[in-house]
Formats: structure tokens, sequence, C-alpha cells
């Protein structure tokens, strides 16, 4: 790879930066930056194109030496790679003035130098004039064909432009050799009866894969490999660096397959190329700073849609993302560490190309992962926490749910296969914990009531299959939300994306959806979900007040819940902790209250030495 | 102002990428980018304060020399400006080792270092041997109190962190001295029958707002400002540069006011800064590239929704926001070029400080605008393109357009005042020219039709007024809408948006809305609101098909509609232009077609001698 800087000096109205930069200052930066840079500049095309040819030359010739003492030792410090800095006119050899303002070599040759060849006679002759400088006669037989000579020049087979298997990795790509991903069950009690943090199984499934494909698999990740409990990935490898390593440094190394470096510009862009060069991987972020690369996402999102359109155009491997640390726990690190749009942002792009999860918890986590690896053409979003939080299903059951991409939960459900009061609905995680403490909650505190809660893990199941390939028809919607009942909607993210899944769908404005609303700070779990109103309490008062049949019989559990609001404000402000009723919840069959905080998963792996963000 | 890089060597859990680079690249890269390094390093405290104090010193002098010189002399050329390398160890002074894992200088006192006091009495002796150190019987008296010799030495006044006008731009604020934007009116002779190029006449208002406040206005820009039509700018100003400037260059000079670098992040940020600091400006940027910046705003949003908190925050300028050369007419940029989800990331935020504005034309744009300078706190999103296109209302009536958030146009509506047999909902330029065809087309071609038009400026006028201080409530709700009459709302940006807006409203699901489904690439304009399903015929067929009174009549305007678009398809395929219809098309009272495109607006300034982006 050698990297050029041509410098044109202008971009659509004025110069750019470095055009204004002296060759002294550019050298200086360059060298910085580890580059040894090779300047060529000049506006004779003849002599400009012998010396850039000369620079290729000695460049190559570099290259070839670096690599040669860097791989006959490995231990060799990093070696000043060659560059070229190409300085040469904007527009050059367009015509050097139009209607007395300089053209050539100037800002004004950004678009088109003569725009009114239509109209004006003398700006013909002089675009006749420009196109005959290049000589037609010698380059075009009588019927305006290239002459063979030339013709030849033009490489063939795979070396031509688009069929260079490097430009279209697809062609290169070997499916991921990935373990039977039913090893990592974690193994549970009962639902929601042990907590325990998603990622580490999943961690551990990464590290065999990394184990069984050592050569086109990379983790990236702005440095939270660790802090997103994937650190099972350090028992197969290392992180990855070109500089200089010390005794102290933990799982270092030149030939690492973890890219960590705090930006994620740098880490999405790198998975971007690996997976257009036919390569494999995921990248991993905090849920608010993905936003950082929101534009990066929609411009692969429209390369892949537009791909699509193209047949020669072989398929890629997915673009996977893990969205961890996320709004809802995100406690010490505050508001500006809690924003989920990253989704909405994806979900913009077609929805050929666009995936959206939010696996539950740690069995449905390394099933959706284990699809979206073996997947090709998507961008994957797979939102899922990282603390320890309630496990629901087993491995089984997961398989079953994410299958499907939403189902009626079971054991929270009470309806007997009949038309419920009310349907608790959920996306993610938390969401999903609050659905059914709302469950739990409405059975212990309301007799007779005729409760189903729907977890969607497949978001874009809900979308209609004319909008989505992945969307319910009708009936499937209808046999898990109901056509008629009030839906109470817990979601992980902005509400809008819900309101407009559910449009078109029978009797629309029976959804009523609670989620992330902003409303953030430094503060405990519990509190965020109900500063921005989708507690259990919340959910429960909506629940009551859209119930015909009980309502009536409602008001003392409304006036309850309320209170246990009040309850909660003045406890975290006095305690700095969750109340005993919200850290010790867990659910249990006889609605009896847990006395102690569930315990965690005895496969939960070992947690790290030091507590981390 | 002295840039201080400080190495503390580690991020999370390894190495950060400078700290391990050479104090010779160091140098090298910091001189490169215009600087002259000071490098201070050392691990002993007393020591190293000393050091840093010295290059502090120098530094100062240093910038009062350069600033002396360059003072006395505009011409002389950028001198290399001051700056520190500090290298200290990461966790200073924090334990070395616990439980025979090194801290101190390493990536593991990145967070707690010592995480299990409460529970281990070796470690809170530890913590105690490490706070001790800091000699507390020397600072504090017997009371706990900070003795009153070293409480002296912190600031007093408004040198105090938090009470310096410096962190709380507000307190510096002064209003912007605005002229009477009725001065900049384009007049038009009626409705739909002229063109012009929006932000010309913004443009020469921004040009007098801009002498008028020499001291604290600027305009930020990638490089666009003469592309987005404000280039009456340049009459009162230029564009800053600290790099050498040559003759044939355009509006150069030191002391521009209008910032423009081809970066969003730069323009972006330093507008932030600006208006942080207690200034005003706007920042002009293409539709799809301000998602470059989606996590930069999100950040400054939150920022001002905590600053709203507390009152000793003094309220500074809103960010505002151009998007221009949007989605629906980027012809010849294409995909890459088309992408208006900007608006969904800033929608996001608290409705505080969040105020989204499509002015359909000139007039509205000028409106807009002028309210937008004079708010404080908001971050304003306006999208209005700069193509010639359609005028609608006159500066009056835009006025009092602009002051209702939403109205129904009376020219395109024919109901008389009486219940339509549809609505004709609009929001962004091109979906208001779209609806407003429409209606002309259904009054043209079925007969006895009752159609009515209603316009959209102010967003977050449709939301209810419980989610937005603009929101309206339901009676003003359904006397623009109706209560139950069917509504086609053509909308500039992803359809959610809509949807989300206006659910809970009666009836909800009659909202039929058409918007950008990223279908687009380099084709004419009106093909891409055919791709995206937004066309006057896709809009007419969907009014028809949601018109019981009308429904027998309809089926020939429904068929001639259809073939309409495949006459589309075919022409646009053989003439690389819009059908005649489609590009002569303007409003006629009598419905009868125009046989020309619309005339330029008398008053539409003189256009530029290159044609740009």
């Amino acid at each position: 790879m050698l990297p050029i800087l041509h410098l044109n000096g202008y971009k659509i109205s004025g110069p750019t930066v470095m055009a204004r930069t002296s060759d002294e200052e550019l050298g200086l930066y360059f060298k910085g930056l580890g580059y040894t840079p090779y300047f060529v500049e000049g506006d004779d095309p003849e002599i400009v194109h012998q010396l850039f040819a000369a620079a290729l030359d000695s460049c190559y010739a570099r290259i070839r030496e670096i690599q040669k003492v860097s791989r006959a030792d490995k231990d060799q410090p990093r070696e000043s790679w060659p560059m070229i800095v190409l300085r040469t006119p904007k527009g050059w050899t367009c015509p050097k003035e139009v209607d007395g303002v300089p053209i050539e070599g100037t800002f004004r040759a950004h678009q088109v130098p003569l725009s009114t060849v239509r109209e004006n006679p003398e700006h013909l002759k002089m675009l006749e004039a420009w196109m005959r400088k290049y000589r037609p006669e010698e380059l075009f037989d009588k019927e305006g064909r290239l002459i063979a000579e030339l013709a030849a020049l033009a490489p063939d087979g795979s070396r031509r432009m688009g069929a260079n298997p490097h430009v279209n990795g697809g062609r290169l790509l070997k499916a991921l050799d990935l373990p039977d991903f039913a090893q990592y069950a974690l193994s549970i009690p009962g639902p929601g009866e042990v907590v325990a943090e998603a990622p580490r199984k999943l961690g551990e499934y990464l590290r065999d894969a990394i184990k069984l494909n050592p050569a086109n698999f990379r983790l990236f990740c702005p440095d939270e490999t660790n802090s997103n409990r994937l650190n099972a990935a350090f028992d197969a490898t290392d992180r990855c660096t070109m500089e200089p390593i010390v005794s102290i440094d933990d799982h270092l190394a030149p030939d690492g397959r973890v890219m960590e470096v705090l930006s994620e510009h740098l880490c999405e862009g790198w998975l971007e190329g690996y997976l257009l060069t036919g390569r494999h991987g995921m990248w991993s972020s905090y849920e608010a700073f993905a936003q950082v690369v929101d534009s990066m996402v929609t411009q692969h999102a429209k390369w892949m849609e537009q791909c699509l359109e193209y047949p020669w155009r072989r398929p890629i491997a997915s673009l996977n993302v893990l969205l961890t640390s996320h709004a809802w726990r995100n406690d010490h690190n505050g508001f500006s560490h809690q924003a989920p749009g990253f989704v909405d942002n994806a979900l913009q792009r077609r929805s050929d190309v666009v995936r959206v999860y939010y696996p539950p918890d740690s069995n449905c986590l390394l099933n959706v992962f284990d699809h979206c690896l073996r997947s090709r053409n998507y961008v994957n979003v797979v939102t899922c926490g990282k603390q320890p939080e309630l496990q629901w299903l087993t491995f089984d059951e997961a398989l079953a749910h994410c299958s499907q991409g939403a189902s009626i939960w079971k054991f929270a459900t009470n309806d007997g296969g009949g038309e419920p009061d009310i349907v608790l609905a959920c996306a993610g995680d938390v969401p999903t914990i609050e659905a059914c403490a709302t469950s739990w909650l409405l059975q212990k505190h309301v007799p007779g009531i005729k409760v189903r809660v729907v977890n969607v893990v497949d978001l874009n199941s809900l979308m209609s299959p004319d909008d989505h390939p992945h969307g319910m028809d009708n009936i499937s919607f209808n046999a898990l939300f109901t056509p008629n009942v009030d839906v109470i909607f817990a979601f992980h993210g902005y509400r809008w994306i819900i309101h407009s899944m559910v449009h078109g769908r029978s009797n629309e404005s029976r959804f009523h959806v609670r989620g992330f609303n902003d409303e953030g700070t430094t503060t405990t779990p519990f509190d965020m979900v109900v500063l921005n109103k989708m507690s259990r309490f919340h959910l429960a008062i909506d629940a009551l007040k859209h119930m015909p049949r009980l309502r009536s019989q409602a008001s003392d559990a409304i006036d309850m819940f309320k209170r246990k609001l009040y309850e909660h404000h003045a406890y975290i402000r006095e305690h700095f902790e969750d109340m005993p009723e919200i850290r010790n919840w867990s659910w249990t069959k006889d609605f009896s209250e847990p006395p102690a905080p569930p315990p965690l998963a005895k496969e939960q792996p070992r947690a790290q030495l030091f507590s981390d963000a």
C-alpha cells in the first residue's frame, strides 16, 4: 500500500489547507506520522509523468526492502514507509482562460469549465480546441474505434478494473468456519431467576471463531473489548500494534487480530475495508458513540444497496455491529453516554440491507450473532447490554424465539391462549425486564387479570412484509398482538420507530409506546427507566388505564404504583442505590417477593479484576 | 490559546497511539502542523510541576512576541505557535501495585484502582496510605475545613471556574443587530408562477447582518457558501485564511468572517465553540453530509438540555443549520448525496431545544431564518433547496404562514371551507410542488372534486402540545386536517417522523405518508420523486383511492396517471430530461397547460458564472 496525497490546489471555491502548506511543513508532518515523503511537482504533463513514474519505482523498491528486513526479523522496529506528495494544477490541460477569467490551475476548474457550449459558438470552439489537443486522430480509427495498439495496453481478465477480485471482495470471500454455537449455551434454572453478563458467552464463541479462522476474521473496537465483556477473545489472540511493546502491556502484538483504537471512525472504516476485500469481522462500540459514524454506515449501506443491483458484484460479509454499554445502563458515565439513535440512522437505509436485533439475554445474543456472522450484504445492528441482568430463555427456547423474531413469552403470560386484557410488548434487554416485572406486578396485585407478554428480538419482524423481508403478515401479527387489545410497548430506543412500524396494522392507535426520551443523567439503573417513564410502575399504570374490563378494580393498584414512584424518588436520594424490591426482584412463579438479589448464573464466566466503564 | 497534549500512556486497556510515538516523530508531526512543541516529561511531581510552570512561562512569552510582530505588520507570514507535550504516568501517585499487579503508570489506573475497599481490609489500608500521602493534616483544620491560607488561593468573583464568563458565554452574549427582513422580500406575481433560488435573498440578508455585526457573527460552511447561493455574503466579507494568499484567490483574507473548510466536523465544531463563548453564527451544509456530525450535534444539544436546568447558565445563541443541496435535487451528484436523516437525529433530542423547519420558498426561508437568528438555546434545522423552484407566497403571506407553523393554502384548495374529499399535506419544498401539482391535476381531471392543501413549515407544529411547545392542540389540528378525511402527506424526509407525530390524533390511520425511501441515483429531478413514489401522479392515485364519494368516477384518471408514470420512464431514458409537462408545469388558475417553463422571478439575483454542485 502506497499512500499518495494529490494536491491540486483547490476545492469548489477556495484553496485546500494542505495545498497552501509549504513542502517543508508537509515533509515534517508526514515524517511525524512515520512516512518518508517523496515530492513530485510540475505542470508539464510529459515531465510530470516521468517524475511520477520514477517516484513510484523508488517507493516500490523501498517497500520491498522494508518487507525483506521486517519479514526476516519480526522484532525489527517499524521502518519509515514511503508516500508521495503530488502537486499538479487543478483542471490540468483544460482551457487556461474562459471569458477573460483564469480557469486551469484555479478553483474555477472544479466543475464544468465551459458550461454554455450549446448556446455560445466561441465556447464550442474552445471545447473543440481542447479536445483536439488529445490528438484523437492518433487514438481512434476512421470508425471511431480505439486503435488496436492502445486497446492492447488495457489489462484483461481479472486485471480489469471492475473484475479485479481485490475490488470485488465477494470473489475472495471464504465462509467462516464457525464453532457449534450450542456449546456456548448458558444454562439457567428458570426464566428470570439468575443474572449474567450477556456478552461473556459470546466472547467465548468469538474466541473459538478467531482460533478457527486465523487469517480472515477480526474484531474492531474502540478499546472496549474487555469492557464489553468479550475478553475471552484474548485467550486466542492479542491487540494489534505496530508500536514498541513494553513489559506491562496486556495482550499486545503486531499480529493481534483485535483492532483497538479509541476512534469509532478508524474502527468502522477498517472493518468496511476488511469486508470489502473479502474478509469477515465485527465492530463493537458503546451505543452512544456509534453515532460518530452515522454517515460512514450510511455510505457503506448505500454501496451495498447499489451492489445488489449488479449480479457480478459478489456478496460480501455483513457489517456486524454490537452496541453495548447502552443508554439504560450507563449509570456512572451519564447523559453524554445515553443516546440510542444509531439504529434510527441504520433503519433509514433500504430494508434489503438492514437488520436490527435486540436480544434480551445471553442465549438470544449468541443465536443472533451466529446468524449475523453467517449472513451476507447486511448491516446487522445488535443492541445488548453488558451489565449483569436477568436471564430468560434456555438455549432451545432462544433458538425458537430468535427464529420467529418475536413470540409470546408463556411463563409471563396467563391468558390461556385466549384474549388478554392487555398485551405487554418489549424489545431490548432493559425493556424486557420492565415488561416482565409489569406482568408480575399486575398478576400479583390485580386478581383475575389476563396478561400477555410479547418479546421482539428481530425488530424488523414488526414491519409489513411489503416493507421488509422479515416483516410479519397481518394474521401472524394479530396472533401475537391480537387485533384489538391495547398494547403497552416498552422499547429500547426512540418511540417513533415503533409508531411507524405498526402503522397500517389493525387498530394502530392501541399501541402505546414508551422508550428513550433523552432523559438521563448519572443515576441508578432503575431511575433511568423512571426518568423516561418506562418503568414497571409506569407500564402497569398505563396497562390498567387501558383495560375496560377491570378498570373499576384497578384504582388501588394504580395508587400503589404511583406511590412506589414517589418512594423510589426519595429512596435513591437517600441511599444512592435502588430500592430493595427493585434490586432484589426476580421472576417468581407464585409472585412472592424475592428476599435477596438474584444470584449469578453458574456458568457466568469469571468477572474482571477491575471494574470498568 | 495554548494547545497541550497530555500523554499519560494508556486508555482503558492498552497504550494510546501517540504515547508510543517517539519524541522525535511527535516533534516533526507538530512542527508540520505549524507548532513549536515544548516537551515536559517526568514522574516526580515536585520536579514536573516546576518544569511545567517554566514551559508555560516560555510559551506565554513566545505568544506575546508573535502577537506583537503580527499586530504590527498584518502581512507578516504565519509564525510557528508554541504547544506543550506533557508526558506523566497514568494514575500518577496512586498505589504502585495492588495484589501484585502494577497499577500506577499502566492502563489499570484508568478507573478505580482499589475497587473492593468495603470488603477487603488490606485494600482499605492501601487507600488510607494513599490518601495520607496528601498530608491532609496540613490542608484541613480540626473541623475538616480547608485552611484559610489555601482557601485564599482559589480565585473569586468572575475568576471562579463556573462563574468565568468565558465558560458561560451567555453572559457575554449581545443580541445581533439584524436588518428589517421585509427588505429582502421576493415579489412574485402569483403563487407557483415564477421560479427562484430560495437562498439568494437570504444571502443578501446575511450580507447585511455581517455588515451590522462585524465582531460577533460568522458563517461556517464546508466550501459551499457560493454553491449554496449565499454568495452575496462576499460583498460584506471574505473567506478566512491564515495561509499565503495569491492573486487568483477569490475573497480570501485573514479577517474574513466566512469559515470555509471541507470538513463538517471542523465547521460545526467551530460554530459550537463560537456560540458557547457568546457569539452568533450559522452552519450551512449539503444535507447528506450533515450526518457526519450527528454525534457532535447530539452532544451540543444534550449540553443545552442540561443547561436549561441551571438558571445561572445564561442562554446562548442557537445552533442554526441550513441544509441545502438536498436529497430531491442532487441530480448529478447521485445516491451518496441523497440522505435526509440529519433531522431524525436532531429530533431525538428533547423538544425544548430542537426546532425543525421546511420553508417551501424564498419568502418563507427568510422568515424562518430571521426567527432562528433571534432565538436562543435551540438547534434550529432548516431544510430548503438551492435550485430554481416555484415560488408560492408573498412576503406577507409567508409571514402569516410561518407564524402559524402550518396552514391551509387557499389558492390550491377548493373545498370552500367545508369538508374536502381529500387533504393533501406537504412539508419541504419539493413535496410542496408535488402536492400543489396533485391538487392541480385532481381539479383538472376529476370534476366536482374538493381538495384541500395544507403546508407545514414548522414540523414540530404537528406534534401534540404535550410533546413539543410548538405542538397544535387537537382542535387546531382537526381544523387543518379535518377529524376524519384521509390525508395524503408528502414529506421531505423519512416517513416515520410523520407517523410518529400524528400518533394519537383523531383517526391516525388515515394519514398516508410518502417520503424518502433511500431510492436514488444520478437522474432527473422528477425521477427522484417517482423513484420514491412521491410524485404528483403517485399522490393523485393515492388520493383517488381514498375518496369514497368519487371512487366510481376516478378510474379513468387513475389509469391516466399510471400511464404518465410509464411515459415518464420511457421519456427520460430517451431525452435525459423530464417531460415537457413536468418541466413546464406551473400553477394556472384555470388549469390550462402552461406552454413553457415558468420564468425566473424578476428580483432573482444574478446567477453564478459557473455551474456548481
